[in-house]
């Protein structure tokens, strides 16, 4: 097995694949549950023996229920606790050393349990394509089970209250992750984002808040938790991310009707530089993969596979790249494994696609 | 047999190949000699019977010399004509429909003899390679021939007369054509024109006076024909041509010693690009080519043969790409047809390359 072959073997999660509703478009959905413990402090101000017992008594409630690893964020060395926030399996807080914390994760990688983050319990399911409603109910069954063995800091008039008020009420953030390419070309995404935060939602980068929008891949998410119900903030978001495809759609049809040679010479400009540049700085890369993957969505570009470029939009970033490379990079040397990566996987890709 | 290779077959000329010392920077070998036959007044302002006469005497004198074609300009298709012009076998006064001249080629169009044009005639010997004497003495040889035969304008002590008067004296114009990338990339040219200026010779684009250096590609030639014999004439270029190669060769180990990753990644994403793009300005394909070209001489590509720079350079202009389309082309579908004939010659390249 080639050295890329035996990387992927270990990298490649279940929701980086090309199943899902509308999963041209949709890279993912994810849900979040955020929940905590009656007598305890919260993690910013309890103290080690309290995150300690949080994190027995969470673990032990989940004993029994799926095939989940409990892993404790000190036994994980840093830069596989990098790789984690890279796949968005933890946050960037939670791998934080200083601070005591675990994460409690499902075999296929499509749960993550983080214990002793910003609140006590996060309960995260990722899917691929649009499945709000499945991501929920996933979510749901945990958050039973735990709250059958664990006393939930809970008040009457406010709903599960959490470490930071915006968050209080439901406790749930539910996002999708979106291609939206011929959007940016054609420059809407500006307008859409203002229109979207009209509806009490938000669009950002793909690493949350703060985040450019690397490649193109946008998250919508809600932005409200309190006075409205679990169903009717899954059902805004899920017509609000519908809303948007469509107008992707549009764009896309419109690019091809108005200008199709300079689509698909953009497209096929971006292929030929992924597979034979030897630096490719992220930004660039992120663009690049963009255009490649509307290029096999349109049709342009018949024999890539989707999830690869899925795979790669996670990949190509510094601690994976440094899992692959085998040691510690450099930022110079980084663009140069980065190059490699892609170069590689692109090829395997065609290959395989040839061959079906 | 594929469109492209038929069009190909018809097309390429000896001189194109890779054959000749100093090959890899030296792309091809001209001389040229002006002559003007006695009784007659110079092109710009003889009678049309004056021109019929002089092309008839000229075409006498060198029949069965060898297997020359007799080409009258008015026969000749604008399109064709224009494709004569790219291949540098005529110049573009000749191919003017409102002035009578035509051309003398011989089967390997290694030697072309334009009639009428601004002299009454002019041998042009083209090799492949730094071949300036041999270029020289092949020039000679029909030069003696057609002396035997005709009355040449001589001065006893000017020399061979011509219509303008910086021909006068041999009456020779030699070039050599270098590819000169590094020495553009380190940004030497300039300092370099100014050099060989003072040397009493010229560097200028492929395309002769005024026009640029499209891909990189240098036209080296002697500015004097008055003052100076033949032969120093010929051994003066070809030690500036040496040197020229030498410092080329220089400034190309410079880059490969101090930023060997940015080379191959522009060679790289310039081969990325001749073999993706769908739409390629003159320009832009030109400067491709050029990085190609030197990635190969530099062992970077290891596949594609030099001899397939070489064409690409001539054919992607306007009259073979339109000889290639078989059909009228504007000027954005030029840039289609472009993208398209490198894109498959290159990967023809590539195919062959593979077999060896």
């Amino acid at each position: 097995m080639s050295s890329i072959e035996n990387f992927l073997k270990n990298a490649v999660t279940p929701w980086m694949g090309p199943k899902g509703e509308h999963s041209n478009i949709v890279m993912s959905t994810r849900v979040r549950l955020a929940r905590n413990l009656k007598g305890f402090r919260f993690p910013l101000d309890f103290s080690r023996e309290e995150a300690e017992e949080v994190d027995h008594q969470v673990a032990a409630a989940l004993e029994g229920m799926e095939d989940f690893s409990h892993i404790p964020m000190e036994s994980v060395p840093a830069i596989q606790r990098q790789a984690l926030v890279e796949k968005h399996l933890i946050s960037p807080q939670l791998a934080d050393p200083e601070r005591p914390g675990s994460v409690i994760l499902s075999g296929d990688e499509s749960v993550s349990i983080m214990v002793n983050e910003e609140d006590h319990i996060r309960i995260q399911v990722i899917y691929p394509g649009l499945h709000l409603l499945e991501a929920f109910d996933r979510a749901n069954d945990i958050d039973n089970r735990l709250e059958e063995a664990l006393p939930y800091a809970f008040d009457g008039e406010f709903g599960y209250i959490t470490s930071c008020p915006t968050n209080t009420g439901t406790g749930l953030r539910a996002s999708v992750m979106l291609h939206l390419p011929a959007l940016s070309i054609t420059s809407n995404m500006a307008r859409i984002a203002q229109a979207v935060a009209r509806l009490g939602m938000t669009v950002r980068g793909s690493y949350g808040e703060g985040s450019d929008a690397l490649g193109n891949v946008y998250q919508v998410s809600n932005q409200l938790t309190l006075g409205k119900s679990e169903r009717d903030i899954l059902m805004d978001l899920r017509d609000l991310a519908e809303r948007l495809i469509e107008q992707e759609e549009r764009a896309r049809r419109a690019l091809l009707e108005h200008s199709p040679m300079k689509l698909e010479d953009r497209v096929w400009r971006s292929y030929g530089i992924l597979t034979n540049a030897r630096v490719l700085a992220t930004d660039e890369a992120a663009n690049r993969l963009s255009d490649v993957r509307l290029g096999i969505d349109m049709g342009i570009i018949p024999d890539v596979d989707v999830s690869v470029l899925n795979e790669l939009m996670i990949f190509m970033q510094p601690a994976f790249l440094q899992r692959y490379a085998g040691e510690t990079l450099q930022p110079g040397e980084r663009d140069v494994f980065r190059a490699k990566l892609i170069r590689e996987r692109i090829g395997m890709g065609r290959q395989s696609g040839r061959e079906n």
